[in-house]
């Protein structure tokens, strides 16, 4: 498969004249346009289906959001590095991954004690800190590959790609390693967009970049990738859903933590028990597995090939609540595709502290209003004024925006003293409780300000759509009849139209079908080359075009056509004008292949 | 109108938080679905409607690339430092802007004689050597703004924004400032996809990144933008256009470098005699400027608002044949949204050059054959096997992949002196004629290779957003009641669906109604906000929702609603069922409003 699709360039290695550059991949027609169709379902089926706020945020992001977050500090990778000389010298690898490669080969060797294995699969490399990487290197004199050289202690290494802004490359800057961050800093614009109320959910599709110490798994583990983040915001207290009843009796394979510790399988598990058993820390996350199992089940992601794993405790940042990961079974093993975890108030609240911005929700308090005593300072504009003159501007503007912390000092010296002192920019001023007398005021309490909870579902957009390539692959008997088979909504192009010959007869039909497919939005690829239907069919296929329409003779005199569909390969005649409308049904789902058998007379001839 | 996009979040400035960093914009929920939509007519109306193999590479983009484009070396503009000490020291300022300013203030000095004046107008900056930008600051005594501080000679600073990939940090890379490498890194995967046939185009929409000495201007300069670019690859000897012929009769205003040397305004000529006067210099760029002035006016942009202008000599590239800026009018005055550039074979060429790469296109030749007499080194394998054993296939390899270069050489010494020596890993050897034999082969010359032309037409789609919403932005006599008059396919949002009152008895028309919506893809928002009607209006006009459905108490009898336009405020009574439909309808320019008030009963009442 990965042939077929660097051969008909769905996706290939960038820069590839210039020898690549490794973790980056570029996306050829059918490839990006698949990709395009994958993000278009997705908005669809999350952004537009739960109104969702979207946005879209830079890359380029300066050191302080990042400092905030914590990635400047943590987004950490354990690196080692090849000690000794020769050509390998210094050579680097990721520390963990690389452990993991020497106990999958412990645990492939028959010559292996099954006691030595079992404890080997209880070892989790990727939660481990340097000290305990380093143990595990000595202990089972782990080296380099290839070379048996001894490795260095591993070094933490960030994976954002650095850079700087200006002329005076001095404000530093990264790429960013996820898109959450656009939101967070956003999340006061977005509350005020949505009319100061919660819960609600903002979701941007976009690059992350990981400056990924040795990429490989193909398109899996790469340094430039899409992804499609919604950040769910919620009161703390109140993490249930509105809709989570539409989904409560769906049953998803669930993998607990307990589970996992048990080495046994993931259990069927209806949401409703699942989330009331506590097992699911709350109906929003809830809510959200079942909404990315139906996408991935949409994409032609088939059930029995999607688990959900929950996180273990020594995976789970300090904050998170819980956290589980959509996996999807590939030819590379189980593949981490969706991420959906419960960040609490952690976000908002570190960015509330860096930027000493108000990021806040208001809670109304209903029943009885409490009353709150408040103190402010009342300044006399003509007393000052009598006396300052020119600076009475800037005292007043002074007095007006002191904290609170300020403001208790200043009450508690005029009360004590009647006089306070105030540092303007040119001196310090003395004033007078004349000048400025502290006031009680009774404020009614109607509401409590809090730091809303984010759930967080972070989908892979590329890893998902290498699983999807994967999971529509299908194999014919015959040599170099392969063939992709999209859900219609996905496929790269939508219908493909063969005239029997390039004779130019032909072409005011296809020019006619080309327009009306284009009218409903529906990609056409015209194959008017002189090779055999069959052959030309045969070329459809394989990049995954769903639809084929051949004009023949017929077609001039009565204006019909054959459709054939891909998967069974079975064709009927129908008027050329229905072509685009049926299409389109089908790429909706609202109409079936079946469906439009039964209204089209079958056609059959021998080269499909 | 910036008050409004930033109130309503169609864009902001990004982290403004952190005290924000100019030069980079965040998109919000009405800006970004804009702006996706701009990009989704961008595609319908380029890459499907032109058949064009769309891409999607990587932002990151190693050295040697950039090397080879020339941006490493060459991507730069002036920057001048301002001198001596104070809080603005070092401070840096773009020499051809400053210059620029300083020039914009004398011609709008009455005091500053006409002469002066005129002398003034004929100074470009823009494309002035660091020699001739100093010469210019000294001769008018141009000064930093506000502390009028000398300023330092204009040294060259690189746009490009660098980082480096992989561990080692070894891998210098920068961030893409154009999309268009990634087109002709790819040109072999694309050509072979498009059936190694010309000609072809490609296009890609992605992000550009250009570190902005300083970005101002708002929208228009900035460090991050999405641009949509095509690359046209054509046979430098034909650069005619299949469907130029469609558009030969269509009048633009082309401001050719001629007129603007005289100071004279754009002239409206036809494309046909554009080309044929050589004024355009090709049927490509004249095809391009026709499709390009199309896809403006379809976003809402008033044909009097776009002109072309030609560029001067001295702006262009040297290797550049032709090129052409379609230009819009916008407050900041004419502003370049679209560059249509004749590059020639430069970018190809540059490329196989750096990269050793095969970046040609073949020709086949018709009429009369000719044969051409091709040397080739005939390899004797028993003779070499017998004598050097083990190193027989190493040695058949390297004469198979010798080059032209080495293999007249060996050509030369076998037939001069009867052997030739060859270079090993491991050793040299000495070959005689016997086992290495020159051999004098006649090739029927059927093609010739040759590296394509590009015509690269370049989106700032960033760009034309603003000048959108500068363009749609519409006053109305009474306070609060501006409005945004998008075209029907670039609204933020379809719909806005108006409950008469927040009673739940609504509900289920507007869950009904939603549902049609959505599902001929078409967003909408519902406010059922306690406020009027009229108020809910004017909210929805600002933002720019071309319609409104009301909901009220006759819908619940007799599934009717009333649908009002936004710019003429005018309503019709219609069946609910029917609205999904007509406003889809509307979207694809297939129905107007006048259509739909012929159709169905006008509705009016006093609050619209």
């Amino acid at each position: 498969m990965e042939d077929l699709l660097k051969r008909r360039f769905f996706v290939r290695p960038s820069f590839e004249i210039y020898e690549g550059v490794s973790g980056l991949y570029d996306y050829g027609p059918p490839g990006c346009s698949v990709k395009r169709a994958l993000e278009t379902a997705w908005r669809r089926h999350f952004v537009h289906e739960e109104d969702m706020l979207e946005v879209e945020c830079t890359n380029l992001t300066p050191e302080a959001c990042l400092k905030a977050s914590g990635h400047a500090d943590r987004f950490t990778d354990f690196l080692v590095k090849e000690v000794g000389t020769g050509p390998e010298e210094g050579k680097s690898y990721r520390a963990d991954k690389l452990i993991e490669d020497f106990f999958q080969a412990k645990l492939a060797d028959p010559k292996v004690a099954s006691e030595e294995k079992r404890k080997i699969r209880e070892i989790n490399p990727a939660s481990m800190s340097a000290e305990q990487l380093h143990k595990l290197i000595c202990e089972y004199a782990i080296t380099a590959p290839g070379t048996a050289k001894p490795l260095s202690f591993p070094q933490p290494f960030n994976l954002m790609f650095e850079t700087s802004i200006g002329p005076t490359r001095k404000l530093k800057a990264f790429l960013r390693p996820e898109t959450a961050q656009g939101i967070f800093v956003n999340f006061r614009n977005l509350y005020e967009q949505n009319g100061c109320k919660l819960p609600f959910a903002a979701a941007q599709i976009g690059t992350g970049f990981r400056n990924e110490i040795s990429p490989r798994d193909g398109l899996l583990r790469v340094r430039e990738f899409t992804m499609a983040e919604i950040e769910h915001f919620v009161n703390p207290k109140e993490k249930t859903h509105s809709k989570f009843s539409a989904v409560k009796d769906m049953k998803l394979p669930l993998w607990s933590k307990t589970d996992q510790a048990k080495n046994s399988d993931p259990q069927w598990i209806s949401l409703d028990s699942a989330v009331s058993s506590g097992l699911v820390s709350n109906q929003t996350i809830g809510y959200y597995l079942a909404r990315t199992s139906l996408f991935l089940q949409t994409c032609g992601i088939s059930p029995d090939c999607i688990r959900f794993r929950q996180h273990l405790d020594t995976e789970m940042a300090h904050y998170a609540k819980d956290c589980w990961d959509a996996e999807i079974f590939t030819s590379y093993g189980w593949v981490e595709c969706v991420g959906i975890a419960d960040r609490h108030c952690y976000d908002l609240k570190q960015h509330a502290l860096a930027s000493k911005k108000n990021l806040y929700a208001a809670e109304r308090l209903s029943g009885e209003k409490k009353a709150e005593e408040v103190t402010v300072l009342k300044a006399n504009k003509g007393k000052i004024g009598t006396v300052f003159k020119g600076l009475t501007q800037e005292i007043l503007k002074i007095v007006e925006e002191m904290t609170e912390e300020q403001k208790a000092v200043a009450v508690k010296d005029l009360t004590e003293t009647g006089k306070m002192q105030l540092k303007l920019s040119s001196q310090d001023v003395i004033l007078t409780s004349e000048m400025v007398s502290p006031l009680k005021v009774a404020f009614p309490v109607t509401q409590t300000l809090f730091h809303p909870s984010v759930i967080e579902p972070s989908f892979g957009i590329s890893r998902i759509l290498y699983a999807v390539f994967e999971h529509v692959f299908n194999r014919r008997a015959e040599p170099g009849r392969n063939f992709l088979h999209f859900p219609v909504h996905l496929a790269p192009i939508h219908c493909s139209l063969l005239p029997l010959s390039n004779h130019p007869q032909f072409t005011p039909l296809i020019t006619q079908l080309r327009r009306q497919l284009l009218d409903y939005e529906l990609a056409t690829e015209t194959d008017s080359s002189s090779v055999s239907i069959g052959r030309r069919y045969a070329r459809t296929d394989e990049v995954g075009i769903p639809f084929a329409c051949t004009i023949d003779f017929q077609s001039l005199q009565d204006h019909t056509v054959t459709l054939r569909e891909l998967s069974t390969m079975r064709q009927v005649r129908m008027p050329l004008s229905l072509v685009s409308q049926e299409i389109a049904e089908l790429a909706k789902g609202r109409q079936s292949w079946q469906g439009l058998e039964r209204l089209y007379p079958a056609f059959t001839r021998a080269d499909t």
